[in-house]
């Protein structure tokens, strides 16, 4: 899967969107992604729609050609593809593979999710269909306990503490505020981080990402076809790996299989090292993942990431910025669009036009993970001329 | 895409399977698969899952994850798409994607519902999210009421009577009496079918396919890997393609655009002429709607089917055998399963080893179409020696 550009991008703000179905949402970003592309809407030849729960939580499923349609897009193949919250880096993986393997030209890949109009039964209900239900979900958990024993796993093996873990949470919420698309930028104290309400110990309020609506879009095409863009931007590598679905088959809490195992492969497919890494988005769907990821990812050693983290050193500024975004705490998490929504992100880092962009940025990694590492799909985009 | 051999395949029974949750029915088609293609597991390196409604019928996402780790398969990319009642199909043609495009030698294909369980309630709600809610679902239409247009308009323009259609219900009905997967295998009468209960005028319930559990697998790898393979089954050609998701947008309410577009397709890939197919399995989820398909696929003359069927001209020796199988209305229609369970009849056929054996069967065609044509997949299958 070689010789492959982005050459649009587009996106909604991610948050609440009351009165914009599912499929104006994914309308909305990909009209943007068509645009941006400088594309007739005729050269495109793929659909992969990532999305996870809008079954259970809009009932509406066919979203493909749903979306197909409503963009008129013609008879094109237009596939919905699942992993949890890995759906959106899955969607434009597939939409890689598509162009790649010489199927298509241009191929659109469009992540969305609609939630926040859906009671906090119905979204913890739904989001734990993630879940492997005949052992997690019969032991009554669910993801901000599964993540708070990750935290405690974490903090016994490393010392990780609840400062550094608040050190995530400030940076990611600050980041926001300068991100147009991000739902929830705050600027935190580490004393209100800490007395927010008690979710599943030792996770509070703020360490959680909220609940969202929105949708990103992307359209890649050939490196041949993308001479001819405005913006292009390579893909060096897109895999996609699958972990264990249940925290009980899982050897350490600490870390996902799934992250190292498509980070090696990703890197490899490359053939850059870690050292070459400009930025990374991230999947914090919890504070502490955050941590985790960074380490899984082997972009620092294990133990490293909450020190370096207090340090600033994954600051915008920092050694290895670090969802300058704001993440999925910051930003806002509407499950499916989440994976395209980094795409996003990095593609303007690389084309240093960003709101919180990072110096002489000229590679950078995207990292979305599914249910308790059931799934992964790591992405590395790099400027081509730099 | 090409090419490629299915070295692999394997199905559970398709009727009720009470005790048996939705991830035990595909491992059970996919170690079948695996025993039938005679490769170690280890080689599998891509698995896709077709399915529609885990999520709302069973509690259950990312069965694509769960079912990889079931099998022992490792860190495999592990992806579940989804086209309504063509995910199986689309499954298919994914798996072949990956081994056309390098990815992996062998990749597995699996199709599971589980839905019997439900309430006819909860069934009728979910498959309804295969409908456009904010048009069809509006207007208060569920599937058997599309249907029932659909014959009305046939029967107008085309003459096409209720003897017509009930002889399909016989034949496929009568077939699955031979089929041992089959869900519904009866001997009916023209009055027994006459009589049967009124579900959504002119279809009655004889003229609808049951609600079904079952899973079906297949195994898919390069011709070159095939030459060591006991029965492999060639791939001429598997095609996808997305229709209108809504009636009131539809120009001929007899006809399915998706269809006609996958068929056009997919003979032109395979570089075969329709003289050629030697039997058909296709998505008869309503009676009527195994005419249309005929027609639209250009097997037969547009209004011809009715005919052709009541000469029996589409039976197991006839000119065209049509769904030896007893296709959905006999053999059951696990919405997720139905397409892999259809190139599963499809290479039995093909091998010569099918309990209602076509005469000198060498190439046989797979049609799924999912919700009211939104989306199609087509796969032509041959048998290499012939």
């Amino acid at each position: 899967m070689k010789g492959l550009s982005v050459v649009g991008i587009g996106s909604t703000t991610f948050g609440k969107h009351k009165t914009t179905t599912i499929i104006e949402l994914a309308k909305q970003a990909a009209e943007k992604a068509i645009f941006d592309a400088g594309i007739d809407r005729e050269q495109i030849g793929t659909l992969y729609i990532g999305n996870f729960i809008s079954g259970p939580l809009n009932g509406q499923e066919v979203l493909a050609g749903i979306i197909a349609d409503s963009l008129g897009l013609g008879e094109i193949s237009a596939t919905k593809v699942e992993g949890a919250c890995a759906s959106g880096g899955i969607a434009f993986r597939h939409a890689c593979m598509a162009v790649a393997s010489g199927l298509t030209e241009y191929s659109l890949a469009i992540g969305v999710e609609k939630m926040a109009h859906a009671s906090g039964k119905e979204v913890t209900s739904a989001l734990n269909f993630a879940m492997d239900k005949d052992t997690d979900g019969k032991a009554g958990l669910t993801f901000p306990s599964l993540y708070g024993m990750a935290w405690n796993s974490h903090s016994k093996k490393y010392g990780t503490t609840r400062s550094q873990v608040s050190a995530v949470v400030k940076k990611n919420k600050c980041a926001g505020l300068k991100n147009p698309l991000a739902q929830m930028g705050l600027n935190l104290t580490e004393n209100e981080i800490f007395n927010s309400r008690l979710i599943a110990s030792p996770i509070r309020l703020f360490d959680c990402c909220p609940v969202s609506d929105g949708a990103a879009a992307a359209i890649i095409t050939t490196n041949k076809n993308a001479k001819h863009a405005t913006n292009p931007i390579s893909v060096l590598a897109s895999v996609q790996t699958s972990g264990t679905p249940r925290i009980s088959s899982s050897n350490d809490l600490a870390s996902f299989a799934a992250t190292i195992s498509a980070s090696n492969q990703a890197f490899q497919l490359a053939g850059i090292s870690r050292k070459d890494i400009s930025l990374v988005e991230l999947h914090d769907c919890f504070s502490i993942a955050e941590i985790i990821d960074i380490e899984d990812l082997g972009l620092i050693k294990r133990g490293d990431a909450g020190p370096w983290t207090t340090e600033g050193r994954t600051n915008i500024n920092g050694d290895l910025p670090i969802n300058p975004s704001g993440g999925l705490i910051s930003k806002g998490h509407p499950v499916g669009a989440t994976g395209v929504g980094q795409i996003y992100e990095v593609c303007k880092q690389l084309r240093g036009d960003h709101p919180n962009q990072v110096p002489d940025a000229k590679i950078g990694l995207t990292h979305n993970l599914g249910g308790c590492g059931i799934a992964c799909a790591i992405s590395i985009l790099a400027n081509p001329n730099a």
